[in-house]
């Protein structure tokens, strides 16, 4: 993979399951950010209402290739 | 959040899958204790019989406000 | 669980899900090793293509019983 | 220290400082458990309101004697 | 917390503590980020001259709700 | 392991040795924890005097099902 | 250093060796980011084809002044 | 050291301590790896019935020459 | 910062707060060694008597230029 | 990349630099392992003797797909 | 622990534990440091000769108060 | 490796690569230090100047034997 990448670092939310949440994150950004490679699970967590899980965070780094 | 919170760690299991097995200690935890506010994940494991995926587990820590 | 064990490092991939490509790397692996007995996730990260995760990975360390 | 410790883990909040916040947290603690004994700093974190701090919010772990 | 945040890493710095590090990287922030929402503190560093701490630094990541 | 699990920190000691310490602190436990399974070992410390070890520190986390 | 630094992470990658692949990404972010301070190695990673090294992959935190 | 070493992973269980489940796992690796000449301990457990730790386990990391 | 740096861990201790603690240590230190550069806070720790919070404790690292 | 990878631990040594210790390593493993895919780097240590530095030691993963 | 406390680093090593190995390495300090207080286990490694543990080695950082 | 050994940590600096960081902290360290035996890389860092690397900075641990 020649060239040079930027990382940046989104939290993605989902009342379903992890692996919504990263897709989530990753539509969002793709609304901005373009050439998109990977990305790398930082940390989950999620909230807790009632006594039941409402919400899965999951906080995650996207690797993209920074083109000029 | 103003207060103060405590946090437990428990491991929750489930023969489907990571969220599930979060899902079930949560519930099982929301017999005994109140006001549950977050998890956090700390670990994933699982057990592996006659070659196959049996068991999912995942430690979990969550955070709940004392109440008094 | 008495003996001694060994702990060999994969990775699972999955076009689905974390869970899919931990059950893929498992299911690998059965082909040559026997006595297989827990798994460990160490890392998760991903394929994104066109804006779109296309890809789960998963890093996992799995335990078996050494036979003579 | 002879004997055998538990540690329990709590989030202290305060609007005010760290060191506050760890403060609220071990008084809270002073009302249900005795022979306290040292605290660990796990983590500090905070929340932002309308681009200011409005909560320091550090997770501790406070070791205290098992007595009978 | 549904939604996607962003998370930027910032080094915040005073004479006179880290939770006023802590404070003025932050208010920097709020000049171009609206939406903070928490930051968790990543390291804690400073500066010596001539035998005494002159600066306090302090790494902090900030969580944002993406808007659009 | 089907179930759900807690988890829970104990610092044991001992003149002797560090697998002395988790001994002890297994038997403190048993006191009053029913369905101990597995320890891990957090941390391992000592005290000094007078230019000797006096005493092996050990943190272990205790994982137990909850019965019900 | 008084003031507020700003911190992005990057990921260089050179044919030669993990220091060019610094400088790679140093001078590719020189392009667009005033002030660079310092950098801090995070990771490094590379890539092996038909049993060779093609590529060094170095990521990287570059820390720089925030002015306005 | 010059050459090549390789590191292989492995657990070993002893019901007296932990420097017995290591000599074990070093002793089953010596039935079939040679020039084994350094170990490293990546963690420690142990396995707790009726109220008392049964089982020392450590996972250790070998490393020993690559020779042909 | 051309040269050669040294680096020495100490824990410093202030019934105030742990800023205080920091400062304690770097002025002790400066009695014996110059030219120190900056310090990097390790951990943080703290004494509880009768339920209330009476020593902060850190662990810091000081970097000193090697003089000759 | 899909399909289900085997990651190895290696220790490469070099009079030279780590990134001759890292080609090293990769150029011993290709003589048994094939379609090698990546490294990451987990260690840099080495030999000192005589107050030079005499062998640069660096450990890797190396991953590769596992083909049937 | 009112006062300021450096800690050192120390590597001892033993034919048969790592206990005796903590032992050995604070009974060598003792010779010229006075006040020590405290050790905490940074590592374990070991050698391996002719398929067998000839040596038991612990990294232990020990704490001491500096008096003047 | 029988006996006691002591580690110091340094950083090295060298406007041409990490090796030669590395060197030079060793080199610096052979004027007051006898028997030094190895050395682990803790860290690495650099200075950025007009967008470019100016220095790099390596944080090491050496290890040496203490002898009496």
């Amino acid at each position: 993979m020649p060239g040079t990448f930027k990382m940046i670092e989104l939290v993605g939310t989902s009342p379903i399951s992890f692996a919504e949440a990263v897709k989530g994150a990753v539509a969002e950004a793709a609304k901005t950010v373009r050439h998109m490679d990977w990305f790398e699970v930082v940390n989950e967590r999620g909230r807790i209402e009632d006594g039941q899980v409402t919400e899965f965070q999951v906080t995650i780094k996207i690797g993209f290739k920074i083109e000029r």
